[in-house]
């Protein structure tokens, strides 16, 4: 949560740059290794020195630049140049660079190091920045980081890890400055320049009686524009945005974009002062739900290190690629039972992924629009049973369209007027069951608890699959086959 | 961008009780309205009457709520009664609640509004408020507004209007605070409290010299924390972060996050002071980014109103679909010319969806990781080959165990050897195919300026659902048919 200005901080042209300097320097590493390879005798001596020179030249560079730029340049590069350049960077930045690379390439960079080396990296962590990375710490080190800690620390510590991740415990810190509201803003003045600096993203400081119950906040810009002479409880502001402990994420993240929060403070159902909520970890949890669920309609597991070995993105992959071949096969058993039908009048065969294809594409737009629509908060009970209405409307609109069309594409392929009539009335039949089921699929999910993006695009196009096929050749059998 | 704190501000289960207490007043009235009706004589006059009763009720409940929670509530009524509460809603509040609408809603609001009072309502805001919503409000209206503003006011709208919406001059506000390096922080502490209040996400001011180039910010942590006879030039921070009026939003979004800013200058090519760019912004443009890339993902061309006309969401959907219609048909061509190859062997017609299918799901899998990779600015011209062979050596593995796995599973169904090989074989090479597609499509768009989520999954579909048919079929008519 510290926001270090010491490095330079630059454009992403200046980052590539950089990368591309490190990167120089590593190969002739490995250049001059090469070269002196030629000759035995002498290796060991020469790689040191030739080591030793490296690592001053690489640490001579990351010195100069800013954690979060150090995290991108070692995320950009592969696994085995990766270790050598992390190994260069001074002690004082490495948490702070542990802090800002991504979960997968975290773990790529803790793999390496031992139990003492990283308790002592953890250390010069904050202890909401300890629980951000805690997760990728093997059980021996994070003992030994527990044992370095003071016991408010470990309260701390232990506070933000007894929340799951979809809560705003979780997600706090406590970067949070307290007054009383019995004060003078000319001794707030006095006591800020006596601790010498603040906490990042401190716009307000929290009020609290002797309870620790939060009675107010005082914005920095008040404390700036008011009478020195005025008392806290005159200036403070109490009607502001507070969260529960254990409210959920999403709803604070929505909190943040309506009221152009910063910080708040975050309490416990008796109103006492627990931590504090800042607009960068909202900032971060937006950008990470969104790709969440972007790659879980994809079917990716989670996001991958660009250099993760071949086997572990593989794996990351695999797990939905498996369901689909179990759907599919499933599905397409349906043809199986048809498969009299297909021979008296191959066309069918063309025809029926039309149905398949075109109903799955209409399911997913309204369970996309409706995972939306439930992640902004816009579905509620007094709402949603006109939504669902508005929905089958279309889709009978959609119906009539899309069936028309495709009726019409296939009376000038075929010149079969039945035929048309069949893939017609199939494939309105297949966007109504596919809307159906987007609408069902996502809600039933979030009635229940759960994210209602997982999974939602697997299924439902295994129904509308099935149906597709199910619908157009028992159609077809109907009313096509003598 | 003004912050209103005057409003009550809740929780979401406190919104959804307002919500539910809109709607029983406007459900009321309407209900009145229908008992009234049974005596024509009167209609008139007592309809007027409940309607003024019915406004003031609205008007007293909307009084009390904050800019940002109306526009939640108009969001989640339906257009009829969303047009009698907006009517409620007092004027003094109308211009927030027009910036804090989804921009569908907002259409919605702005259509039934006569021209003067919409540029009456505009005039309650910033510049740069008004260009946020320039886009919905009518020409008419537009000319009314700008006669309203003052020269200055004029150039900045126009400054903003001038940059398209990827770039940050359009997103800029210019609610900064300017000081001179050669005061004391005695003289600018003096200067604030006159200024009375600060812009919201004031969290540092920006030093300038006489011809407006900026030289330093001044955060307001050192203003409070230094000793008040020191000099702004000595206090200052001079390696901080700023923007091209010109730059690219994304890549400001990134710098936000890697660097935890809250807002930064925005200059032009000689460093000259243009804007202000602030973190509420930049959340708002990851969260809308982020919902685009989902909505393009599932067809859907922006995000709806829930509420709209059944026809307007009608037009928004139903242009992925008439593309999806004509590539469906197209790939399903392909096995139109394998008609005799099918009827020789009908098996054939249930197992080549599968192919299909399982292409089009790997290859979605490559190109959303390429597309999240190339938006958070990680693929570079220095790794992007190093990515390239990973994908490629990823599909070959991933090629050989899907193949084998198809091919087991055929082999339980058919108890066909040939069949099962040549499905193995086909599910083999589609996936090739579908990783290669799935790596150049992105990576090109991106490479020739285009947004590289659009249009890349229908595309891909198209491709691997042609060539899964075509690589099957062609196979099968060579081995298994004699």
């Amino acid at each position: 949560m510290t926001q270090s200005l010491s490095g330079n901080i630059h454009s992403e042209q200046f980052l590539q740059h950089q990368l591309q300097e490190v990167i120089t320097l590593l190969e002739k590493q490995e250049l001059e290794k090469s070269l002196v390879h030629r000759d035995i005798s002498t290796t060991d001596l020469i790689e040191t020195v030739l080591h030793k020179q490296q690592q001053t030249r690489l640490q001579e560079k990351f010195a100069q630049l800013h954690p979060a730029d150090i995290a991108a340049i070692l995320e950009s590069l592969p696994l085995d140049q990766r270790h050598i350049a992390w190994d260069a960077i001074k002690t004082a930045h490495e948490g702070q660079v542990l802090l800002e690379v991504s979960d997968a390439v975290r773990q790529t960079l803790i793999s390496g190091m031992e139990a003492e080396k990283l308790a002592s990296v953890a250390s010069q962590l904050n202890t909401d920045e300890i629980a951000d990375i805690a997760a990728d710490i093997p059980k021996r080190a994070m003992l030994k980081i527990l044992r370095s800690l003071n016991s408010q620390e470990r309260n701390e510590l232990n506070a933000i890890l007894a929340y799951p991740d979809n809560q705003i415990g979780a997600l706090m810190d406590f970067g949070m400055i307290t007054i009383r509201n019995d004060l003078n803003l000319k001794a707030v003045l006095a006591y800020i320049r006596k601790l010498g600096k603040l906490p990042s993203h401190t716009d307000k400081l929290f009020v609290v009686n002797q309870h620790d119950v939060v009675q107010g906040v005082l914005p920095l810009q008040r404390l700036l524009t008011h009478r020195p002479a005025l008392q806290v409880a005159d200036v403070m502001v109490t009607d502001f945005v507070s969260f529960q402990v254990d409210q959920d994420t999403a709803e604070a993240a929505r909190a943040f974009e309506r009221y152009d929060l910063i910080s708040a403070p975050v309490v416990d159902s008796d109103g006492k002062l627990r931590g504090r909520l800042c607009i960068d970890s909202i900032l971060d949890f937006v950008r990470e739900k969104s790709d969440d669920d972007l790659l879980i309609q994809a079917g990716v597991g989670e996001q991958e290190d660009l250099f993760s070995s071949v086997w572990k993105s593989a794996r990351n992959r695999w797990g939905w690629l498996l369901i689909n071949i179990v759907t599919a096969f499933a599905s397409t058993r349906i043809i199986g039972l048809f498969e009299d039908v297909i021979l008296q009048l191959v066309a069918l065969a063309s025809l029926m992924p039309i149905i398949a294809a075109m109903g799955g594409n209409t399911g997913n737009q309204t369970s996309m629009l409706i995972i939306r629509s439930l992640a902004l908060g816009q579905i509620t009970s007094t709402n949603v049973w006109r939504m669902i209405k508005k929905e089958l409307t279309l889709a009978v609109i959609n119906g009539v369209f899309i069936g028309c069309i495709i009726g019409l594409f296939s009376l000038l392929l075929y010149r079969d007027v039945a035929l048309s009539g069949v893939m017609a009335g199939a494939m309105f039949i297949n966007l109504i069951v596919a809307v159906v089921v987007g609408l069902v699929i996502p809600l039933a999910r979030h009635k229940f608890g759960y994210d209602p993006a997982v999974g939602t695009s697997v299924i439902l196009t295994a129904i509308t699959d099935s149906m597709g096929f199910f619908i157009f050749l028992a159609l077809a059998s109907v009313f096509l086959i003598k």
